[in-house]
């Protein structure tokens, strides 16, 4: 049996106490961008209820086109106002270098990215990458709290990032 | 008090009980990618614990660049052998068109978005393109299992797209 179809069968049972659909645009308002890391329960860290909060993910929780877009999205269909940005401690994306994972992809298969890998070196940094990204934006405009965190792993909390 | 306080106070709470730290690599060799819809909790519809697979969302769930280079990492770097795909019925991306959304912000800010918005008409149709896409990658080749799923916001089930 895959994994696939271990938690197909963990749905079941989530579906048989389902308690029946919530509306659509986020109640709380908020939107949630944070790293695909397995150990971020993003739900649990944040006590968030369903409904409440977008949440959107990939490799180091950085803001690309497609973070753009759907923070886009969030804001001007479905009223959010708040973003929240999580990068963590033990980060993948603090173990190799753009041009290392590039480079090895065309050594394999003769094909080098047309993206950029997103690497980084120091975590705080990055969120305030993110951070300028996003006020950089001429998409992302509509909140009025945007604020960012590094989870850490070790201890379950989350510490902002001044600037 | 902003919401993103209320969540950090939740966070104090989730810290206090908190396990010390996991592997970094996903356990269970698993990549998700899903919608950034609310009402996904997905560690709680696939009964995921922390620490078994990465998971991916953005605005549709859809397939981009980002997801392309997430998942690349996710497979190259920390060994997944298994994708999830997950759209859900009442999704926000069939309430709109591409063109509508850019015009839209053309016409309030005076700049049009140079990427895609990535609305779609038909659920099962757009997983099934998200499926062709990662098919299409010659950078998303390590996995075993491949499978898209729509998960219904009315009864909490995963239902699979099948060709």
């Amino acid at each position: 049996m895959s994994v696939t179809d271990e938690y197909l069968k963990n749905n079941e049972a989530y579906a048989a106490q389902f308690d029946g659909p919530l509306p659509l645009p986020p109640s709380k308002h908020v939107a949630v961008v944070a790293c695909m890391d397995a150990r971020l329960d993003v739900y649990r860290i944040l006590g968030l209820n369903e409904g409440e909060a977008h949440v959107i993910r990939n490799a180091g929780g950085v803001v690309t086109d497609d973070e753009i877009r759907s923070l886009a999205i969030s804001q001007r269909l479905l009223g959010t106002k708040e973003i929240i940005l999580i990068h963590h401690t033990d980060c993948g994306m603090l173990t190799f270098t753009d041009d290392d994972f590039k480079n090895g992809i065309q050594d394999e298969i003769g094909i080098k990215p047309n993206w950029a890998a997103e690497a980084f070196p120091d975590l705080d940094a990055d969120v305030r990458q993110s951070i300028a990204r996003i006020e950089q934006s001429p998409f992302v405009t509509k909140h009025e709290s945007l604020r960012g965190f590094v989870f850490d792993v070790a201890t379950g909390k989350l510490n902002e990032v001044t600037a």
